[in-house]
C-alpha cells in the first residue's frame, strides 16, 4: 500500500509581515542573508518550511506521491519551491473555501490514481526538530488506518496555548493509539492550564491520515455537498474536462475545514500520542525568535550586529538580493523584534507579536497594496 | 566697523551616529527624505544646521565676511556646503588641537585684513528658533566688545542640564550687560536645578564677540606659546608662506579650548542675559526629537508610516540617494529613536540618546570604521 502526501500550503501568514507577504507566504520564506540561520527554517538556510515539510516525509512518500493543495495565486511559486513533485501534483485552487474541498478535491486526485492509497494531510508552515520521532509518529497514525479510522496526531502540550485547537484522549486502542473522545477548539485560559498538566490533552497538530476512500466515505456522510462536487469533479477527469469542471464546481463547494466538517463529526477518529518531535507551528516572530539560535542575552542578530545592554531580542536582515552590508545597532531595548526586508521595517515587542496583523490590516485600509 | 564670523565646524557629532559620520558630521546634516522634515533642521528640508548657522548671521556678517574653523578632513565638504563663502576664508586646521588654536588662527587671519575687525565666534551646530532674538542678542553682545571686553551670550535655564557649561552673573553693566563672574562647568545635579530656580546662572552657548585685537592680546597675555605660534604664522603669511608655516606650527601649538585658555582666566568677560531664542545645542537624538513636529501621539514618522499603540517616538529614514520606498512600522513600543540610514539602523531609548556613542566606540574598537 502506497502513502501519499497531501501538503497543505494555502496559508497566508500575516503574521510574519514584512517577511510574508500574500505572494510570499509563510511556508515560503528560505534563504535569508543572515549568518545566524533563517528565523523560519532554522535546518539550513535556503530551506523554506515547504521544502522541509516535503523532504521530513519523504521516507515514506517521495516526490512523486507528494500533492500539494493551495490557492491559484501561490502555485507557481510552490511550483518553483518543490521542484521535484510532478507540476500536475500542485493543486491550485480556483479559490478559497477553507480546508475540506482543497482536501476533498486532493483525495480525490489521489483515489483516481491509487484507489488503495493512504493519504498523509500534512501542514507546510509547521517546524519539527526531531525528524525520526516525527516519522514514528506518522508511521503509528498511518496503523491506525488500518482499521479504517481517520487518524491525528496530538502533541503533549508544555504550555497553556489557548489559541490551539486540543484533542482530548479516549481509551487506548493500541500502545500510544487512542480513541478521540473529542475536539476542543480555543479553550479558555484556565482550562488550557489545565490541560498542561491533567495529561489527558493533547495539541492538534492538524496533520491527519487515512484511507483515500474512507475520507471519501466521510465527505459523503457529512458533507453532501462537497462529495456530489467531488463527484462531478471525477466525472469531468474522467472525460478530460477537469480544469473546466473545476473552475465551475469549487466556487460552490462548502467553505468549511475538514476539522469542523469531518473531524469532529466523525465517530471513529484515533489520535496518536507522540513523543516529543520539537514542534512548533511557528505561529509568530514570538516562535521564530524561540527557535532561533540565540547568543547569552538572549539576542538573536545579523551578523555584524552591536548590542549594547540589550537583551532577548529578535533581528532580522531580510532584505532581498545582493543588499549591501548594514549594522544593526541596539541599545538599551529588549524583548523587541526587529525586522527590515529593504521596503519595510518593523518593530514590535515579541509579546506582542501577533499584533502585526493591526498593521497588515492598516495597510489594506489605506489601500496600500504594494507592501501585502 | 565690519563683524566677521568664525564658524566653529570641527564638531564630529558621534551622539548622531548613524546619521552623522566622521566625514558627515552634525553641523552637515540637511536635506533627509521625510515628509516630517530633518530631525535636525526643522527650518527647511536641505539646509544643513551650518548653512543654517551662516545665513543667519548674514545680516550682521555677510558670506564675505565669514570664516570657518575646521579640520581638514571636513574642509572639502563644508566648502561644498557653503559655496556663497570664499574658499579661502575655510580654514582647514591640520590637526585637531581643541578650539584655541583655531580660533587664534582665524582671529589673527581676519585681524590681517581688517585691524578694526569685531568677531563673532559661534558654533556651527546650534539651533535657533528665533532668529530675531538671536540678532539682538547679539547685537548687544557686539556692543560689550566697545569696552574692550570680550562678550558672550547667555541663555536662562529652562531645565536642569548638568552637561552643560554655566556662567553665574556679575553686575549689570547696562540692561541685559553683565560682568561675568564665572563660569561653572558641568555642575552636578543639585546645583544644576537650584540654577535653573536661582536666575544668576545661564547656559554658555558657546558663542564669543570680541575686537580682534583684545582676542590676540588676551592669548598672549594667558597662552603665550599660541601667541608666539599665530607670530610665526603672521611672518610667514607676510611672505606668501602660511600653508607651510601652518603645517609646521598648528601641531606645536598648546592643544586647549578658548573656555580654559583664556575666558576663564581673563578679568573683563561680558555676559549678555539673552531673552529666550530657542536656543537648542541638538545634543542628541532626544534634541532631535524635541524639535521635530509630532503627531498627537508624539511620534516623529517618515510618511506613510504604520503606528500601533505607539507613543512618543522618533523614527527617521534618512537612506540615502534615490531610495525606494519604506514603511516603517512601529506596535507597542514608546520612547524609541529608530534610525534607519541604510547601512546602519538603530534603536534606543530617547532617554538613553547618549548611549549611542557605545556603538560608535564598538566599531572603532573592532577596527570597523567603514560606518564610523
Amino acid at each position: 500500500v502506497n502513502v501519499y502526501a497531501v501538503i497543505m500550503a494555502g496559508g497566508a501568514g500575516t503574521r510574519f509581515w514584512p517577511a510574508s507577504r500574500e505572494k510570499r507566504p509563510k511556508q515560503l520564506l528560505g534563504l535569508l542573508p543572515d549568518a545566524g540561520g533563517s528565523p523560519l527554517q532554522p535546518r539550513g538556510a535556503g530551506e523554506s518550511l515547504l521544502a522541509a515539510t516535503v523532504r521530513r516525509l519523504a521516507p515514506i512518500a517521495p516526490a512523486e506521491r507528494v500533492y500539494v493543495a493551495t490557492g491559484a495565486h501561490l502555485a507557481e511559486a510552490i511550483a518553483a519551491a518543490l521542484p521535484e513533485v510532478p507540476r500536475a501534483q500542485i493543486l491550485a485552487e480556483p479559490v478559497p473555501r477553507n480546508t475540506a474541498p482543497g482536501i476533498g478535491w486532493a483525495v480525490a486526485t489521489v483515489a483516481r490514481r491509487d484507489p488503495e492509497a493512504l493519504v498523509a494531510v500534512v501542514p507546510s508552515d509547521h517546524f519539527v526538530a526531531n525528524e525520526d520521532e516525527f516519522l514514528a509518529a506518522v508511521r503509528k497514525a498511518l496503523e491506525g488506518t488500518r482499521a479504517r479510522r481517520i487518524t491525528t496526531i496530538g502533541i503533549a502540550p508544555t504550555r497553556a496555548e489557548p489559541g490551539y485547537g486540543y484533542i482530548e484522549l479516549g481509551r487506548e486502542l493500541s500502545p500510544g493509539l487512542h480513541d478521540v473522545a473529542r475536539f476542543v477548539e480555543k479553550p479558555d485560559r484556565a482550562r488550557a492550564e489545565a490541560y498542561v498538566s491533567g495529561g489527558k490533552h493533547l495539541w492538534n497538530a492538524g496533520m491527519f491520515f487515512f484511507r483515500a476512500r474512507d475520507m471519501r466515505e466521510a465527505i459523503t456522510r457529512f458533507l453532501p455537498d462537497l462529495a456530489a462536487g467531488l463527484d462531478r469533479l471525477d466525472e469531468a477527469a474522467a472525460r478530460g474536462e477537469e480544469a473546466e469542471a473545476l473552475a465551475r464546481e469549487f466556487p460552490r463547494m462548502p467553505a468549511i475545514s475538514i476539522d469542523h466538517g469531518v473531524m469532529e463529526k466523525a465517530p471513529d477518529i484515533a489520535v496518536v500520542r507522540a513523543a516529543d518531535f520539537g514542534w512548533s507551528d511557528v505561529g509568530s516572530w514570538q516562535s521564530a525568535w524561540e527557535l532561533a539560535e540565540k547568543d547569552a542575552e538572549g539576542n538573536a542578530l545579523p551578523s555584524g550586529a552591536v548590542a549594547v545592554d540589550a537583551r532577548g531580542n529578535l533581528v532580522r536582515d531580510l532584505r532581498e538580493g545582493p543588499a549591501a552590508r548594514k549594522v544593526f545597532a541596539l541599545v538599551g531595548v529588549s524583548d523587541l523584534v526587529v525586522v527590515d526586508t529593504g521596503d519595510a521595517l518593523l518593530v514590535i515587542p515579541r509579546e506582542r507579536a501577533q499584533d502585526v496583523r493591526e498593521v497588515t490590516r492598516i495597510l489594506r485600509e489605506r489601500g496600500d497594496y504594494t507592501l501585502l
